[in-house]
């Protein structure tokens, strides 16, 4: 028995092209099932018939919840345990400060293993540009990898090129990752991705606000991209071209809050002129590894996601007057404190307290004829 | 004849190693002549006895003098017109916070055509790791020439590397560029690039603090880097490793209130991690052309560095309706105004009013079957 309020959602989902705040507003006021009525009758308030009254007449709610049944797809709207709830509170946010064209999704088409709820509990998104370069495409799919085995979700556009590398690489490390797309889920776009999909479903989801049927569209792109933005805790840019829908991504992940990252790359590159931009002007945070993601998100410290250290020098310790004395040994002849006190400047009485110190730390010896640099470094705890 | 002021600075600048600023006041507060003469007699404070004594009875400064007149150098001092003051001032402001080891230097040898000040009065420093890569080097070389072509100076350390490869692409521009050597002019260091300090020389300069003979060290190219900082408006990292010699010119450009910037390059390249390292972690500008570098340090708006402007397409000025009634067009079959309602959402009469606007515009176009998107798109003002 499917519930009143999925079959008033599945009717509306269809009426109305997304975004539509107005709408969301009534049907917050009313319930589902009494705004879908109202909408029905074509009794609603002006800015909630502009969004309806194209559409108001078409009821597949039956045939869609259905179709998707078959196809192994299910309705996850508000009113279900599964519903991403608290991410897609920045979407209200936002759409409470007056931010346009960013309103909720009246409910999710949604098919895969995955629970929406907890696949958007600790996820970031991965974004670029279809025409990646190669590099672009590695750095994807192995940023993709290294999320998903540290238990983070990935969330794309299945677009090809970073997109799709990122799902890849999540796939193959037998981690989570969602598809967020701009069509309807059987739309069958892009074609070479179909298979990729159902990779996908085995442990992830892929995702549509758009009723069986719907064809991929540019605004829909747009649309969808809020979703990827507002379901994740952060958007890494791989590649963008000056002009990207994955820097439109990132302004709306800033928009609503969400940490805004960016992959940086070679400067020749059209495909990081994008990026660059983004972290440049935008302020967006750089990152240059699934270490670098994770911290900026805020996962670090949990010990699961060490920080490279930088090499150290057995010198690193010393004091300026130290290191020029150090310097100022010879690798095989000895000399004569007075000789390095003349070569480094420093004066003779602290050569003379330095060269043992030195010593002590293994970097020193003594020899026939005075001090030199010691040759058999032991080794450093 | 020379100058009583330019032998006692000779004079100390072989006693005193530096940074030495303790004797830098002393010599403020006695002058040059005066302070020389303390220092040969030992009655000085004792920070000033910690920076002379292990050198003082070592006078060399006529012989010193005598020496770079011969190899075509000279002994720039503060009393000389080509003193840079200006951009030394950062020096001795940061020496009166109390930040260690940046001292001003007490005079400058100089070999080359350029005046100092006129060099230093619109310079950026280029600088970086010494085992670069080709894209580094690539990068250095391109950069250096494109800012000498807007008659900024290179200043650099003359290193392998990223260095050098900045000097040359001055060089080859025909431009100003300067070295500041961490050792005497005359060592000879790095031994591949004495050919090219006399290509510097023609234009540009060599620059160093050391007395004749000084070898290098590496506490002295720390040193010589606060130079470096000191006298340009800002520091460019092309390549750093995650230790690198060019990261402590950064941090201490950042110390004396310039503006440090770093190029970002691939994120697999060991030699990019210490600049993505300093974009992420210590809020470096990233850089990806000279325009980038002349915006940064604020030479933009003369008209001689235009931005590339992103690319715009024809729907650009369109509203979220109209652009979703332009997307519902068909390439070649006219649709119906009702069709294209139902299939964009958009309410019938918007999509009337918005079908002759779209017209206008030259997006679309009336035909025997009613309205596709325009064929023959007219040019654009």
């Amino acid at each position: 028995m499917t519930s009143p309020e999925r079959l008033a959602r599945a009717y509306l989902l269809r009426v109305a092209e997304p975004p539509a705040p107005a709408l969301l507003t009534f049907v917050a006021e009313h319930g589902p099932v009494g705004a879908a009525e109202a909408v029905r009758r074509g009794e609603v308030p002006e800015a909630v018939l502009q969004e309806t009254s194209a559409r108001r007449e078409i009821d597949l709610a039956e045939r869609d919840l259905a179709g998707a049944r078959e196809a192994g797809a299910r309705l996850v709207i508000p009113e279900d345990d599964e519903w991403p709830a608290w991410p897609l509170l920045s979407l209200d946010v936002a759409t409470g400060r007056g931010a346009e064209g960013v309103a909720a999704p009246l409910a999710l088409w949604v098919r895969g293993a995955a629970r929406l709820d907890e696949a958007a509990d600790e996820a970031v998104a991965i974004v670029g540009a279809r025409a990646a370069s190669e590099y672009g495409q590695h750095v994807s799919s192995e940023l993709g990898y290294a999320l998903a085995e540290h238990g983070v979700a990935v969330f794309s556009g299945a677009a090809y090129g970073i997109d799709g590398a990122a799902h890849r690489g999540a796939v193959i490390a037998g981690g989570v990752t969602v598809a967020v797309l701009g069509c309807a889920l059987d739309a069958g776009y892009p074609a070479g991705h179909v298979g990729l999909y159902d990779r996908i479903a085995r442990r992830g989801a892929v995702v549509s606000e758009y009723p069986p049927g719907t064809p991929p569209a540019r605004h829909r792109f747009l649309v969808r991209n809020r979703l990827i933005a507002g379901l994740t805790a952060g958007t890494v840019v791989v590649e963008a071209g000056a002009r990207s829908g994955a820097r439109n991504t990132a302004a709306t992940a800033g928009a609503l809050g969400k940490v805004v990252m960016a992959v940086p790359g070679p400067i020749g590159s059209a495909m990081s002129v994008g990026c660059h931009r983004l972290i440049r002007d935008a302020h967006a945070t750089l990152v240059a590894s699934a270490a670098d993601v994770l911290e900026t998100v805020g996962r670090l410290g949990t010990g699961d996601a060490p920080q490279p250290r930088s090499p150290r020098r057995r010198t690193d310790g010393l004091g300026p007057q130290a290191l020029r004395v150090h310097e100022a040994l010879g690798e095989r002849r000895g000399k004569s404190p007075e000789g390095i006190a003349a070569e480094s400047g420093v004066p003779l009485p602290r050569v003379r307290a330095l060269l043992p110190a030195l010593e002590l730390d293994g970097l020193s010896e003594r020899c026939e004829t005075g001090w030199r640099r010691a040759r058999t470094p032991p080794p450093r705890s």
